[in-house]
């Protein structure tokens, strides 16, 4: 039988076709006038993308990349700082600021939850420089609060800065960052703007670019103040990616094509997007009796599962792949053989939810023959969704802040097992 | 919400990535060592694919230009002709003929259906200089029995060219041209072989060489005897449609390896893909209470089914358009906006099927609001199909000729609404 490649990974995410076609275009020296106008046209539809006011700027990096760029640029050995932590990403900012000699301060949550705002409130002092977070947390799918954090912030009179990972949550819920007060936001190219990896880029506030003169850190790819310096000639600062950047360009503009020309309205109708894929397969989860990893707070950017009793995970990840040539992925770290992971950020419609709820049923019944599992269960409750699904009733849940979802990340009904 | 276009047309079909890339990499003179390699291999592959020893010439033109060489070499005006038609292709045969000067007969069947083998075996003259048929009627999703009408040529002692539309056949049908005894057997590009219109390709036999050299209707781009010529030097005779041919051997390359490096097993994985999509998508339609078009005879390549009463068909395409940007197509002539087509020649897999079963039954469902129809029996339907399919089984059914349709078509069980 013929099988398809299909990534269903959280990034890298599907390719947008309009988005290779740049690329393999991409044929440009990047010190020329024609470069600087590509140049200064992306990092102008980041800004709108981002939605903020402030400088965005673009790394040829991962988006590890530009999480040590934040590092860097923001501190000086021996500054205090607080990670706030529910999984792998979590963990990398901790890793981050002691490679730069920081005195990490952590809050964590136990995997698949979000951490506790009393316990982030405790843990702010007075000292500290800023506080490191994600949006959501790839590696467990959860949904992290992220104006509640900068509420806290302000209400402590505390003058850290805010820095967000939001590589996966660009895209797959909603951001103010100047509304709301957040210093740096981060995203990457692999998520839900729709090309491969290999770039990241940055929205940084006044406040960080202030916090980076007396930062003493050492920087040198990743120096922000000398990328910014360029970008306002229309240049990067060393070679970049420009098939990359070309790419980008393209996906921005499909994105804003999709909010009818309006990049506000495509990110917010890219955030729709996923909230509806990602509630399609939620409540096909839960039809199939399988338990979410993170049932509370979870992001639409992805959905955690956690295997049923016995079965290694790696199991449907594997019968995926060779079966459908359909690719998920497994736990990270102490939650591999434990979950497994399907992505809705960027390029999936409708049809590829259905058709991998479709092949994940085929495996759970006729491969794995689960006792009380059903052809059509997981599919039906999906088709359900879709056809009925309210995004003002689904924004009107509670969020972990105490207000309506649709405040702070227009999130959607979490779907129980 | 995101929608990527899918093609579930018969013709053109999706393209094979793997192809796409050939074609843009095809910047080649066509009167160069390196386009005559191109070119040899590609006949070369093509001979395999067809499974025959005779000589397979490629012409830069649809299908039709095909049909018309067929026709333009093999006969003289006032020779008399037997056409077999049951849909616009036949018909495309009758209008051949009579543009060509050919007294033409016609054995009709009904749209939907086959024809009489008792009434084609009355129509065959003595005088008859060919037969001219579809293998698969695209316009009804009918496929028609070649080797039944090969044998009654055989057993008639006529001297009656065969010459076989194979267009949509190729690929999901079996075929056994030169056991059989096809004089002409005509394939083209954008069907089962998975890349764009443009192409088309025929094999011929010695029969059919010799008869060429007696006929007296006017050619000159289609003037086969010039082609073989070239072909025999590694050429086309006229500029050919270079990037195409590129990626017809990129195609071919990829169908091979779904053989295990053998174009014969992947000619028949390919018809084996087909069936398997076409009875998922047959054991779907009776599952929503829709009828097929072409209950008795039903082609792999694509499944006719009747709309609802008083529901025009082009509802159907005009929403999984519009909604899903999932692209069927409507019946053509009188059939239209009496039935509605689904493909599966070439580049489709599980997860496209189901995934257009799901939207189908949004459409019926939530658009429609058809009475009787629930969300999953017809996903269900069809993942049962998957899951328990015996194609073994399914081969024993009998055919039109009598036979099992394993002896003549490989063809599979047709689900009756």
């Amino acid at each position: 039988m013929i099988r398809k490649t299909r990534l269903f990974t959280p990034g890298p995410t599907p390719l947008l076709p309009a988005a290779q076609f740049a690329m393999a275009a991409a044929d440009i020296h990047h010190r020329t006038a024609e470069f600087r106008a590509l140049y200064q046209r992306v990092l102008d539809q980041l800004k709108l993308f981002v939605g903020t006011k402030n400088d965005v700027l673009l790394l040829s990096s991962s988006g590890t990349g530009a999480m040590e760029a934040a590092v860097s640029n923001l501190t000086s050995p021996g500054d205090r700082v607080l990670v706030l932590s529910a999984g792998k990403f979590g963990e990398r900012w901790t890793a981050l600021g002691k490679a730069f000699g920081c005195e990490v301060d952590v809050v964590s949550a136990p995997y698949g939850h979000t951490f506790s705002l009393e316990e982030v409130r405790k843990a702010l002092k007075i000292e500290t420089r800023a506080i490191f977070m994600q949006a959501t947390e790839t590696s467990t799918g959860v949904r992290h609060c992220v104006p509640a954090i900068a509420d806290l912030i302000k209400s402590a009179n505390s003058n850290a800065l805010l820095v967000v990972d939001a590589i996966t949550g660009l895209g797959t819920t909603h951001f103010d960052m100047d509304g709301w007060g957040v210093d740096v936001l981060i995203g990457g190219s692999q998520k839900a703007v729709m090309i491969p990896p290999g770039l990241a880029y940055l929205a940084v506030s006044d406040k960080a670019w202030e916090a980076m003169e007396i930062s003493l850190n050492p920087r040198y790819y990743f120096d922000l103040r000398k990328e910014r310096k360029n970008a306002h000639k229309g240049e990067s600062a060393y070679t970049p990616a420009v098939a990359l950047i070309a790419g980008l360009g393209a996906a921005l503009d499909y994105i804003a094509q999709q909010g009818g020309g309006d990049l506000a309205a495509g990110r917010a109708a890219l955030v729709e997007n996923a909230e509806t894929c990602a509630e399609m397969t939620r409540a096909a989860i839960a039809a199939m009796g399988l338990k979410l990893y993170a049932p509370d707070a979870p992001a639409a950017a992805v959905t955690a599962v956690l295997s049923p009793e016995g079965i290694d995970s790696g199991v449907f990840v594997k019968e995926l792949k060779s079966r459908f040539a359909a690719v998920i992925t497994n736990g990270q770290g102490e939650m591999k053989g434990k979950i497994f992971r399907i992505a809705h950020l960027g390029f999936f419609d409708y049809m590829d939810t259905i058709s991998l709820i479709g092949a994940l049923e085929h495996i759970a019944v006729s491969v794995l023959k689960l006792p009380g599992f059903q052809f059509g269960q997981a599919l039906t409750a999906a088709q359900k969704v879709f056809a009925q699904r309210d995004p003002q009733a689904a924004a009107k849940r509670e969020c972990q802040c105490g207000r309506e979802v649709s405040h702070c990340a227009r999130k959607t009904a979490a779907v129980t097992a």
